[in-house]
């Protein structure tokens, strides 16, 4: 069954590309701004990189552990749900085959093929059950195997984000020489990343660039005026 | 029109509620974190405090602003998708009468219904092309206006998330006491969250309370370490 095969390798890669996209996007954003907003408060170069190390480390694991829990749940919650879909056909079928015969009437069916429809999709109450899950509850089944590998992408992709603005504080003498050669090269990661990420999702690619870039921007921005204003203070 | 209403207000109170959740989940993780880990390699209060306060800020706007920019892109898409179902209803009505008869198919009815409920669903191009949306893309209309409400949520809810654990070194005079008291005030933010959360989501509430706690312990765990290693190695 090739076709078969290669749709699975596909869903499998987007998947992953997903998970890459989540963890870059915020990855080379917060680690930046976090070091960046430093950069204006201390003298040292060390500082900004303890810091920045902590946070990629604590954003990770928030990330990556957070996703993966949340896989976890969603598996259980599909679960639950089928078990009590079945219940429900079992013991209360003619308000279940209600339910059905309104979705399909809802869905633009007359009310005669709406009411032979129904007799057709419940005659197997797998199937029914089937149904209900995807039509009524708009659930797909997730996979349960998806939940690790997508907290590692995650978590790993947040990671190699956030090593590439603190990067810079490795190879600089001072905290505003490392913020200026940071700001360089995570813009341009930014621009390259938001062009490629929208063209991955089928939107305007340089508008994509754009907005990621002023976003990343915005939070370095922001960061800087903050940690510069509570320093001022408490000097 | 009171039922409608009341459904409206339902929607709108649950995406809020969602929202707080996502940001309240970050905002009590990572500042949380950060500012342990800094705690096991810095002496002054001050830094934790410039430190954390540049990450709620960086955090705050990047899950806000990427929240907003995420909103308005599926807002577009979902708008592109419309006229492009439009465009092959108009242009291909025949291959996307048979991607509904297939579809129908799929769900579970005979060829015979198959064909009578695509030719009713197919009489009106607009109930046409909302089957093809809901059903075979699987999207539902995004309310437009949720996109800024749904950013400022988050942004808000991680702000006051990373406050709490932050508050602790306001209080007191060294790092590693600030540490002791965020630890305490954050597991116990956590337990209730994650208590509630569940409970939000139809999950044991327990169960759900521990795994948010576990989270936050091994994220504030890892950091304090790698925190500590990296200053080590830098005396």
């Amino acid at each position: 069954m090739p076709p078969f095969v290669h749709t699975e390798n596909h869903l499998t890669s987007s998947a992953m590309l997903q998970d890459i996209v989540i963890g870059l996007s915020d990855g080379l954003t917060v680690p930046f701004a976090l070091a960046a907003g430093l950069s204006g408060a201390v003298q040292s170069s060390g500082l900004v990189i303890t810091a920045g190390l902590a946070e990629i480390v604590a954003g990770s694991i928030a990330m990556g552990l957070g996703g993966y829990l949340a896989g976890r749940t969603e598996v259980d919650h599909y679960a639950a749900e089928v078990a009590r879909e079945h219940e429900e056909v079992r013991t209360v079928p003619d308000v279940e085959r209600r339910e059905v015969q309104e979705l399909l009437a809802n869905m633009g069916l007359s009310a005669v093929t709406a009411a032979k429809a129904t007799d057709e999709l419940t005659q197997d109450p797998e199937q029914w059950v089937k149904f209900m899950m995807k039509y009524e509850l708009g659930l797909e089944e997730p996979d349960s195997k998806q939940a690790p590998k997508s907290a590692a992408t995650i978590a790993g992709a947040y990671a190699v984000g956030g090593l590439i603005p603190l990067s810079a504080y490795f190879f600089t003498a001072t905290p505003s020489e490392g913020l200026l050669w940071s700001g360089v090269i995570t813009l341009v990661c930014l621009l390259v990343f938001g062009y490629f990420k929208s063209r991955l999702t089928g939107q305007a690619p340089v508008a994509g660039a754009i907005k990621m870039a002023a976003t990343g921007a915005a939070a370095a921005g922001a960061a800087y005026f903050v940690a510069h204003l509570v320093n001022s203070a408490g000097h």
